[in-house]
């Protein structure tokens, strides 16, 4: 998180920050869809795993070298030791629980993007392109982790707002009754709606000739680079449901 | 180039690829463009570089590693010798003189980046996100090379289809002639307004309060993400003259 300045936490900012990742996971989607699924990728050679982990390990390894992962909101996947910077790195504004950094639910969000996720946007086929398109994964794992633990924020500033309202089910330890207060249905629709039309706006083939380049409707989504109703699919069942895992994980704890 | 199918390649699979390459393009600067300049990432550290430097190098090792460089548009930045695929590689098709791998405008591509582009769109500041700024511009450096070196089948494709045209002026090695055999102005003035177009229909902020989505008109391109007449200019100063000296240089050894 930046948005917000300095060690102030609004829910404004947070939901630009959120509407923000929105744009990336929908890039990172249709960029990784211009190749088709590429199994192989996947499945591990004779000891040493897939290129799909192979890769993701080592460039984790890399990001961390450079600076990344001292945020609450990236944490690598495979539950990976990491090398420290090799370069000085800029404090951020600690705004979270201490414990924030270790609420992660990558394991989910790995399994759902391979054995979910990736068969309902990319094609069938295997164009050979192995390396490029695990690191069009990555990104795409990366956008999605983000926006789903930016859900620490999120936790955040709703516990802040009305602690009256949240301190006692966390004492209860009542996962339902945060659940409950932490879901807004009317907001979730609007978002889902939101992220298809991004779809279907930042998929399209934009030629000359469109004469003011208005998104294709519905009847025109099988052009689209990947389906907008994938989107709208993919926050219903995955990144909202799994946002809101992370909200409880980190209120669960927050009185600690 | 994976358009085309097999051994044969078409001026028109190349143009549809290099139209998609434009998408990825112009996500790759959006992206960049969350971030302000952080112009500590690219200021050499003691003994070591900048962190910029180090990320593209280590991330080609990687990336080498998993497979990539292996195809005549895939070329690394840094003048930098590369460790072999730990994984199997498929072959692609060998459409291309052989010493299409060593045509190279990276050095130039990676100047025009740095001093050139990253001031016209991103903004003044510094956020201490290195190590994701960084990983943008790889990103960034990556889409635009990958664009530039396809000019070798567009090159490929021209000669093929008039050997008696291009193959006076490489044996005479008369750059000039060539480059006017390659320049087709109506052509690269419909490419600048299309890439300015998705700069503006990418870029724009989608919200479902929009009636129909359509883009922003030039009014209001101050509400996209990035500038789209950098893009045009982008295209016009810097890609579409890098393409062609890259068909020029594949061109005068086209013969040998």
């Amino acid at each position: 998180m930046d948005a917000g300045g300095g060690e102030q936490l609004s829910l404004a900012a947070v939901r630009d920050q959120l509407i923000r990742e929105e744009d990336s996971i929908v890039f990172a989607l249709i960029e990784r869809a211009k190749r088709p699924r590429n199994a192989p990728a996947y499945s591990a050679a004779a000891g040493c795993g897939s290129v799909a982990e192979f890769f993701v390990r080592e460039a984790q390894v890399l990001h961390a070298k450079a600076g990344h992962y001292q945020k609450p909101e990236d944490v690598p996947f495979l539950s990976q030791d990491l090398p420290p910077p090799v370069f000085p790195t800029k404090g951020y504004p600690k705004v979270l629980h201490p414990f924030a950094s270790s609420v992660c639910v990558n394991d989910a969000i790995w399994k759902m993007y391979f054995n979910e996720l990736l068969p309902l946007f990319t094609a069938d086929g295997d164009d050979g392109n192995y390396a490029e398109t695990v690191a069009l994964d990555f990104a795409c794992l990366q956008a999605l982790s983000r926006r789903i633990h930016c859900g620490k924020y999120v936790a955040e500033v709703k516990f802040k707002d009305a602690p009256q309202d949240y301190s006692p089910p966390i004492r209860a330890k009542d996962n339902n009754a945060l659940m409950n207060l932490l879901t807004f249905t009317a907001v979730e629709e609007k978002v889902k709606k939101r992220v298809e039309k991004k779809a279907r706006i930042f998929g399209q083939n934009v030629t000359l000739e469109d004469s003011v380049g208005k998104p294709h409707g519905d009847t025109c989504d099988s052009h689209c680079k990947v389906d907008p109703k994938v989107l709208s699919k993919l926050y219903d069942i995955w990144v909202m449901p799994l946002t809101k895992d992370v909200e409880v994980e980190y209120l669960l704890r927050r009185l600690n």
